[in-house]
């Protein structure tokens, strides 16, 4: 089944201890897409400007992504421009210039309102309801945010709550909305304000998925070297939810493997600046970090003692 | 099988956010053979001054620990005062005297000297190694290091390592120990040094397991409170040894069994001051964690998908 996300697409001037990297084609828009489309068909809602160069169209077009509700308006693309620090899990953002995305209006085409998977990427809540209320009855709902809807658009953001099924915070957001900074105290807490499943991610540190049946922790992936980690959330938010889409069933267990392709893919992304893993991926290094990855948690469990 | 360890018995003197504690019975030898012992038996080797209470004695004597090498001398105890932060994978060490530790000759009896299992605690490595050359054939032997030993006794602790099977060390002290900031690659470079196994302790965040075979990542067993973060490292050693030396066999698949198992009896230990909470726990309490800790990381990975 085909995902409609809506959210940013964006150039991003991106610097790490690493390197840095200009005029790169960023925005969750489009790390989700690129890393649903591995799994799925995917169609994105969003707006560029008329800086947009046709390489990148093309380039998103030639995956099969579609861009029918990519809207062109006059003016610049959404610039974002961050450094990180040495402990990667942090950085600054140095400059946003949000241009043609102020103001955005999403619109749906007729048959991405038939969809049955949405991702709403990190926008104004108001805009994330605008687009769920557009949809007819989606099968799953999946949403992020981040601090600054939390602070400044909490009322919008906890009458949303109720309508998405998952929830993708990193864990300062956790403890933000829920007032808490323990994070198994925070992620009950969020689950009681409405969604059915809560992911916490922490960077390099891995991923906490609290839903009704319980907690799932997983690890990242442990690299030898990380490049940049921007778009590693909506990476990892591409591949749950391809998996989800492609698998067709919405239970703990099919939740649980999704996490860990989100994993998979967000462990991909990290290794180079921007889409570029991405772009060169293929299904059989996705498979083969697939395999790594369960060896990596797989605790061989059978082995009870009883005292 | 039973297990010799050598290592501190302490008082301790310990501030968190959640209270305090004072004249605490603690010390890497006492927090891993209370742990250890509920799989096996342990004796102790060790040394505890005039001031020893009589009825910690007997407290450990009562869980059935072997206390006949526990050496008693004119003096005082070690003693030691350490305040964490809100963060409480930080901590400072406000006060530390060695007072009957220092000068600590560790010798073995005779039945010792045939032990199969043997944990170093966090001693001087010269005095790891003069109590490893006490030991006939030894099955297996961990040992733990610090950040202390590592920097001013750096080549005592490398003659040790490749005499190691499990070294278990936390992040910082990894990443001090081969020079290397990314964990894995410190991880594959303390490997080369000579241990089978490599054990890096993460807190919160897990710990990561090095072998020939590969990695194996745990997260921490997520916690609605920690009070006191002391003896956690040991605890944990204590259940990963207890299970190996009762399980009997050393391979992949129970050093992973055994690191899970030293993953919950660490997150009991921190549920309370000192050893409060160890000395209450069940069998029971150990078994329900152990399968809830498994569901918490059980991935249910029959899900392959193929393209």
């Amino acid at each position: 089944m085909s995902i409609v996300v809506v959210g940013s697409v964006a150039y991003d001037k991106v610097e790490t201890g690493r390197g840095n990297a200009t005029d790169a084609l960023g925005g969750s828009a489009a790390f989700f897409s690129v890393a649903a489309r591995f799994f799925t068909p995917v169609s994105i809602v969003a707006v560029v400007g008329s800086d947009f160069r046709s390489e990148d169209e093309q380039l998103l077009a030639d995956r099969g992504i579609d861009l029918r509700a990519l809207e062109k308006q006059e003016g610049k693309t959404m610039r974002w421009h961050g450094r990180y620090h040495e402990d990667m899990n942090k950085r600054d953002t140095l400059n946003l210039e949000l241009n043609v995305f102020d103001g955005f209006m999403p619109t749906l085409l007729p048959d991405q309102r038939r969809c049955d998977y949405l991702f709403l990427g990190n926008i104004a809540p108001v805009l994330q309801e605008r687009v769920l209320s557009q949809v007819m009855s989606p099968k799953l709902v999946a949403g992020d945010t981040m601090d600054h809807w939390i602070l400044d658009t909490h009322e919008d953001l906890i009458k949303l709550l109720p309508k998405i099924d998952i929830l993708t915070v990193n864990d300062d957001e956790a403890r933000l909305l829920a007032g808490e900074h323990n994070l198994v105290k925070a992620g009950r807490a969020i689950l009681a304000m409405g969604p059915r499943s809560i992911l916490i991610k922490r960077g390099e540190y891995g991923v906490l998925q609290f839903s009704q049946e319980g907690i799932f922790a997983v690890p990242a992936y442990p690299l030898e070297e990380v490049v940049d980690p921007t778009g590693a959330g909506d990476t990892f938010a591409g591949g749950m939810m391809g998996f989800l889409a492609r698998d067709g069933r919405i239970t703990e267990s099919s939740l649980r493997t999704a996490v860990v392709y989100g994993s998979v893919m967000a462990s991909f992304v990290v290794e180079r600046f921007s889409l570029e893993r991405l772009l060169e991926l293929t299904w059989e290094e996705i498979d083969n970090r697939y395999r790594a990855f369960i060896d990596l948690i797989d605790s061989h469990h059978s082995r009870w003692i009883t005292q």
